[in-house]
């Protein structure tokens, strides 16, 4: 078996530090290229940038620029190791805003002890990017945080951690609902776990349809409910007036489960509490709440998600985020709103309904069958239907919003 | 004639808007790649920075970055145009990182009124690079702006317009008083403009072996002197105890004459009082304070040197940017201290004295001599042997004076 740790470290340092460069895309050999691209020609754009902010998108990069930014408080399930070491993170994030939607992202690590100095950061450097994606800010201060900056940018600004995972989880969990012949307005949901992600996902669920009082969310001390006086805003948000108290109280009869705690956290005996023909999205990362082989063994009508790779129905935030940023870009919206999100979790949810096309067929040789099911609620990320369908969607739904000043896509766009 | 303000207009609109892109430098096309990239082997680099922060230059990007970084406060000429509108010279300054030195670097434009909250912006994201380059900051503030960045950053801080400028200049008038037969040591220069660039030009110059006492420094008021009581506290440290109160006052007599100002400030007759064998840079760009026809055709005996391309001896720092940090990355310098600076003098004086390059030589096909003499006191921009000469001068000097922990050039370095 290969060493992953240090495959991994080898190709963060070999050839060269990193993961990516900056690169040229216009002639700069000679001095009248030098003359143009600096000093004397760079003044006229200047100038024109001067007379109308929005000449910036004409005559610099920042159209297709998104700052990928953190304070390095909650680093993938790592925790809190500081800006500096989430920086790898950041990096890759860019690499997968290029890879999947060709945007230049950039890695920006903030060293900012309290949230308002965090946000007098970022508002001070906003301008110079088309867009904003927060990542690995710890709750609940990510939620002020996020509130904050977009009152103050004049640019789109996204929590992946919150937003992106709420999208993606929304659309799997709609389609799997479907296929076990269950309404989401009916549905019972608990959510294991009550940090950023968890409580997005809930709202998005909601959102798309489900009922507030079906919902069950849990944090260490279990059922969030009306009666305890130890909740943030944030989690009094989905207080349940209910007697329910515990993990095994909450997910007696519920249709569907989402964790977003811890490994192991969920046991054979609890999900036999479920209703018939569940959907459990075990997604804490690397290792489930529940293992999916322990899961089908116990309950063989499940739908069963993971946040890894190796498993069907991957919950997995590339899905979204760079055809999300790739559409609100490309309207020039200024903000992602609710519609935009909404948008983006149907176009998801319906793309997985679509024939699988021969190139992901052939990148899964030991997948017996990748058609819409119980196996495949989702789309695999290297679906090339990602990009224009969903950067669609969301490029008309900001259009739609008023989020952006278009009152019509692009002539062509993505069609 | 081509209209250049289209050109350039067109240069930065077509086919793309800006000038620079990223792009990968490690393989992202399989589950496999994206799973070292991101998510989970992006956790392996995370944890070895967190255990020593010195392992973001083995993993990451940052130890061959650089921020480029404004508040647009003072943009080329063209004065206080606001951030976005120096988003272009930002990103012309990193594609001349890239083009000359392999630098990658990204522009940051920042909205701060005060300059303690540019400060506290920069340095709350300076982790994020290998050093900072800031451009663009209207004086007294960016004295203020530099010093305390420069406390406060771990990584190297460097303020082109000054000291960029100053080395540069520096460089070519060690050169062009040389070839007058004149020594720095007791040779009178006049300074036309008391700016960020003008200050840091004459303390350079000082560095050099100028004598404070024999530099006239003239503001808008005329020469700063001991008896005036309106001087800020960096302009105070130029004031002069002398009778002298104009221009034509300072230049009687004067061999070096440095023009930060504006157009067409001195005159024929002013250049006429200078001493024997004068040396005048009239580096107000477009528009020198004397146009090189007329100072040549007044006085046969001047060297000249103008911050334009399209005549001999341009003062540009390109010459000098590039290289120097390339030099201070290499080593992984914690600052630019006054041993670096001078070592890039020296190089880039020396430089100007070897024989030209063929390929230099076939840029000017319209230069009649390209050698070491009156017209031509430094090197050209393309000039491949700046990168080895300055940026290995640097390094040694870094570690030499202490801002690099190494103890010696690594092995081959340049060489």
């Amino acid at each position: 078996m290969p060493n992953i740790r240090q495959q991994a470290l080898d190709y963060h340092e070999f050839p060269s530090p990193g993961k990516m460069a900056v690169c040229l895309t216009k002639p700069a050999k000679t001095s009248h290229d030098l003359s143009l691209a600096y000093s004397p020609g760079v003044a006229e754009p200047v100038r024109e940038i001067a007379a109308d902010p929005e000449n910036a998108y004409r005559y610099t990069a920042k159209g297709n620029t998104v700052a990928v930014i953190s304070n390095g408080t909650a680093i993938l399930g790592l925790g809190n190791l500081g800006p500096l070491a989430s920086k790898p993170v950041m990096e890759g994030k860019a690499l997968l805003f290029k890879t999947f939607a060709n945007i230049d992202a950039t890695d920006i690590e903030v060293t900012n002890d309290t949230p308002e100095q965090f946000i007098n950061t970022v508002a001070s450097i906003a301008d110079t990017f088309g867009g904003i994606n927060l990542e690995d800010i710890k709750a609940p201060e990510c939620f002020e945080i996020e509130k904050e900056l977009i009152k103050r940018c004049k640019v789109p600004v996204f929590h992946d951690d919150q937003h992106g995972t709420a999208i993606v989880t929304a659309a799997g969990m709609i389609n799997a609902l479907e296929i076990q012949g269950k309404k989401i307005e009916e549905a019972v949901f608990v959510c294991l776990g009550a940090g950023a992600a968890a409580i997005a996902c809930m709202s998005m669920l909601i959102k798309c349809g489900a009922q507030r009082e079906h919902i069950y969310m849990l944090d260490r001390k279990g059922v969030i409910h009306t009666q305890r006086e130890d909740l943030n805003e944030y989690k009094a948000l989905f207080a349940n007036n209910t007697d329910k108290r515990t993990l095994q109280d909450a997910i007696k009869g519920a249709d569907g489960f989402l964790g977003l705690s811890g490994p192991n956290l969920l046991s054979a005996e609890d999900i036999k509490l479920m209703a018939e023909n569940p959907v459990i999205f075990a997604c804490s990362n690397p290792d489930p709440e529940i293992k999916p082989e322990l899961a089908k063994e116990t309950r063989p009508d499940v739908i069963m998600g993971t946040g890894r790779s190796d498993y069907p129905n991957q919950v997995n935030n590339v899905l979204c985020f760079p055809f999300l940023f790739r559409g609100a870009l490309d309207v020039r919206a200024k903000e992602i709103n609710d519609e935009m999100k909404v948008a983006a979790v149907y176009a998801l949810a319906g793309l997985a309904k679509e024939p699988v096309l021969q190139n992901v067929l052939e990148a899964y040789p030991d997948v017996a069958e990748l058609n819409f099911g119980a196996e495949y609620v989702l789309p695999k990320p290297m679906d090339p239907r990602l990009l224009p369908q969903i950067a669609r969607a969301v490029a008309q739904a900001a259009i739609d919003s008023g989020a952006s000043e278009l009152t019509e896509l692009p002539a062509g766009y993505f069609s």
